[in-house]
């Protein structure tokens, strides 16, 4: 996604210490004190300009959020979303996500949601989807047995891959979407990428795909 | 699928025994006698009149096929293709999918194709579905380890629920087509409803579907 970059929004991250978790290493297994409770926590990696997440955040209180984004003007969309939300189960981060265990505990993440990813079409920058292989074991890593990861895309290409991506990692397919707008999914929150996508009538993608007990061994 | 009643179809069955197995029970574990080599067996189960079994025979000669159905005047029309294809290498069969360890032996056959199943779109008949688990159990057995589904449909209620059924059952999707038609997919043969449906502008959606390797177990 390119995003015009927006003048001072180093400095409008560093204002709001509640939201914007500067040095996330620090809380790495303990991110249940930074909330001040034990509820699950849920993240989405790429959350671009936080409408999702928001959402999310406003619509299920009982869980915490924690949004992702490695561009820093994009963050700062997100932190006006935030701060317009007024919940205080929603943090953010300015970190890439294939460095996720620096920041969270083995098992310590409940649920990750992947949204409109970049599809990077090009066969030699598969590595770069966050479907890929090596993201899945990040993923993998930091979420409790059997997580889940819940993606939604319009791009065709990018879901036909992770379908069997997802497959070939050993995770289980728990539903498909194939045309996410007309069915009977209920609870829906859009991003911003949905909102743009399906109002040019193009259908959205969606699948719940679950890990392997991690617990467990094929011999 | 309806097909108007053929008069005569038993006996235009009956009358062609080297390509229609009256008995298939008699052969289980010895079809390659049947066709007089070793070659790799592949079925095609709710073939219908037979475009896609006899195009692929033609095709592909060093490979055995047998088409299955358990409509009479449906196998009656696979039968009248089957002729016109002028081939050694295709056998076909009136019976019904669910009954397939009966005709053929644990680890006989070495891929099966479903193109354009029945979607039996209610949910109290999910059973009847072909991708449904018992079927996928039946499949199991004769395929050899490791075999695979090649699965085509237009349908997207019976896609999504056909690509959660294969993970669900421990199967590892090899790839996905969200729309055969406008892919780089090669050696394509169109079914009777596959030319039906495409031509109306549905896509057409594709997947490859392994099974684990049976011989190993999850501890
Ligand atoms: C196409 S945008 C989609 C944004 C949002 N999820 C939506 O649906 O509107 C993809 C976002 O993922 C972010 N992104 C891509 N790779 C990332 C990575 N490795 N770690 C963190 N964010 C990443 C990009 O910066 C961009 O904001
Ligand atoms: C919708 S038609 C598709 C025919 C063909 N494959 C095509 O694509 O044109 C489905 C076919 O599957 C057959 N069929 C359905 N259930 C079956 C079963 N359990 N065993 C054998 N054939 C079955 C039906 O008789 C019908 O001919």
């Amino acid at each position: 996604m390119r995003v015009r970059k927006r003048n001072g929004a180093e400095e409008m991250l560093a204002a709001h210490p509640e939201i914007v978790i500067a040095e996330p290493t620090a809380h790495k297994g303990r991110w249940h004190e930074v909330f001040g409770n034990n509820q699950p926590i849920q993240i989405e990696i790429g959350m671009g300009k936080g409408r999702f997440i928001s959402g999310m955040a406003k619509q299920n209180p009982t869980i915490n959020y924690i949004g992702i984004d490695m561009q820093v003007s994009v963050v700062s969309h997100a932190l006006d979303k935030a701060l317009a939300a007024e919940v205080d189960n929603l943090k953010l981060l300015h970190v890439d996500g294939s460095a996720l265990t620096e920041y969270f505990a083995e098992s310590e993440v409940d649920q990750i949601y992947l949204n409109f990813s970049d599809p990077w079409p090009k066969k030699r920058h598969i590595k770069r989807r966050l479907t890929s292989p090596d993201f899945l074991a990040v993923d993998e890593s930091i979420l409790k047995p059997k997580g889940e990861i819940h993606f939604k895309t319009d791009n065709q290409g990018l879901f036909e891959y992770s379908l069997a991506s997802f497959s070939q990692y050993g995770m289980t397919l728990k539903q498909v979407w194939l045309d996410l707008h007309h069915s009977d999914f209920s609870g829906n929150v859009m991003t911003e990428y949905e909102e743009k996508f399906s109002g040019k009538g193009q259908p959205i993608y969606r699948v719940e795909a679950q890990f392997a007990d991690k617990t467990k061994k094929v011999s």
